[in-house]
């Protein structure tokens, strides 16, 4: 009885009392990737071969403890981790990363804007007062003069309660603002990005999600492969984890939607059938999730229009 | 016996029955500002004129309830307190409004330049690793590229165990990063800014505790003016607010120090000597606070020589 014992030295062939009797070595980690060239050769020249059973494995490894083999056996091993670490970074963990990135801009600007808001609310507060959408003031306030922003929203130059500050004031403050306009745009870039990403790797999940919903499920679900093993019931709640765990320990309500509250499928619905729509969508997030890692067809078009048939 | 009561609309002479009997009437608010000139002609043409009581004001208010005056009462007053706001806004505030931005900003840029760490970290994470400066690595990563980077920390390509991603991944990154390099801009710009307008506006407590902390100063003392009436040992504490009342509450170790800790004098003191340099340091920003609200001559100089002489 023989056995055969492969690892990234080469192909070994050993005796019953696990000494090397036979081997075909590989020069390169590249060769231990299609070990099966060397094994079936050794197989060929070898009868009654079989493969080492697992509890013999570990004191067979005693054998590559020896100096003539140590050095390479450690160093070849870590070269070959390091190609499968290379290898493992997938188009899901690049996705992960963008979207946090926006969850992370996105909390930066609301900061920043309500900053920039009070600072410009000592110059023109009225102003501040008028324009409540947050990316429409940051423009405004970047791109133009206070006599402009007057005209804009039509108000008496002598009624302002704003202070008349130098320029050297004023162009601090207008600074910040093209700082949140910058990131605002940045924001934009990683949102097309982020379709552009999806559209090769996730077609369905985007199309039934959208790329920021879509992302987010990747990023909670801890990559696409996890996500698509979920059941659709914990789909459905991802991001509501906090709600869940409350209304687990206190018996508070328990939430029925997570991330996916922001799709417009269930912004549409109707408050007393929000908690179904979520369902179903979920359902049919689960079926794209399944269908985008096992590069099934495209079908999240059809499931689309299936929901807004039934939840109209 | 006669009353002079002054208001909005005019000097106005009243008798015991608080009746009108004799009245100058401004034309407009800037007139108010100098009453004295309306009284002092009226006080001439009346003998035995008092400023009206405290408890008649109230009274004599209900004469501007009448038909005659109520409407341009109203709105002269609204008109003033107009102009009051207008002219309220001091320097001080502009100051704070600056360093609670600069705070915001080196919490977003944390906050970002953790997740380019962490996105870059895919791409090439022995670079990451080697750069723990975080505005040098932003730096690094917006401006060189990857084989730039690599000859930067000597390093082989071959070695990397980050992924080889492709060209539409990596400008993604490359923009965020650049993103946080702007805001870094911005950041040095506000400090040149806040050093400006400090340099006028309260030289003495620029000299003695830098711009970024005499701006928190003046932040945490809600102005320059609430600031200069502090006690030193409240000024030692400012911004360990927090550590104080866990002190008062659950007699932990008293804090020695709030923002003045960044400070250089108290940095260098060895360990023994920190809360002593607190004191010293807290007692001669103190004076600084008072000089500087008071518009008093510029003694810091001579302060922070004294103190590096004590504390050496």
């Amino acid at each position: 009885m023989k056995y055969l014992f492969t690892n990234v030295l080469g192909s070994f062939v050993l005796d019953e009392q696990l000494k090397i009797i036979d081997s075909l070595l590989f020069k390169t980690v590249e060769e231990y990737n299609h070990k099966e060239k060397a094994e079936k050769k050794l197989a060929s020249k070898h009868k009654d071969l079989r493969s080492l059973p697992e509890e013999k494995i570990a004191k067979a490894l005693w054998l590559f403890q020896d100096q003539k083999y140590f050095a390479e056996f450690y160093q070849k091993n870590i070269q070959l981790t390091k190609t499968l670490i290379k290898q493992s970074v997938a188009e899901d963990q690049l996705i992960m990363q963008a979207i946090a990135n926006i969850n992370e801009l996105d909390k930066s600007n609301n900061l920043l804007t309500k900053r920039l808001r009070e600072w410009y609310g000592l110059y023109f507060p009225e102003f501040c007062k008028e324009i409540s959408n947050p990316e429409k003031f940051v423009e405004l306030v970047a791109e133009k003069s206070k006599k402009e922003l007057m005209k804009e929203i039509d108000f008496d130059e002598t009624e302002s309660m704003g202070a008349e500050l130098e320029k050297i004031h004023v162009e601090e403050i207008i600074l910040l603002a093209r700082g949140i306009l910058n990131q605002q745009q940045i924001r934009k870039k990683h949102e097309a990005y982020l379709q552009k990403v999806m559209q090769k790797y996730c077609p369905n999940l985007l199309e039934l999600a959208g790329a920021t919903i879509g992302a987010r499920l990747i990023e909670l679900g801890k990559g696409l492969k996890h996500l698509a093993m979920l059941p659709a019931s914990t789909i459905q709640l991802l991001g509501a984890e906090k709600a869940l765990f409350r209304h687990i320990k206190t018996g508070s309500k328990s939430p029925k939607y997570g991330v996916i509250i922001n799709h417009p499928l269930i912004q549409k619905a109707k408050k007393i059938d929000k908690g179904k729509a979520a369902r179903m969508l979920a359902d049919k997030l689960s079926l794209c999730a399944r269908l985008d890692y096992f590069k099934g067809e495209f079908k999240a078009a059809e499931y689309k229009q299936e929901l807004e048939e039934k939840l109209s």
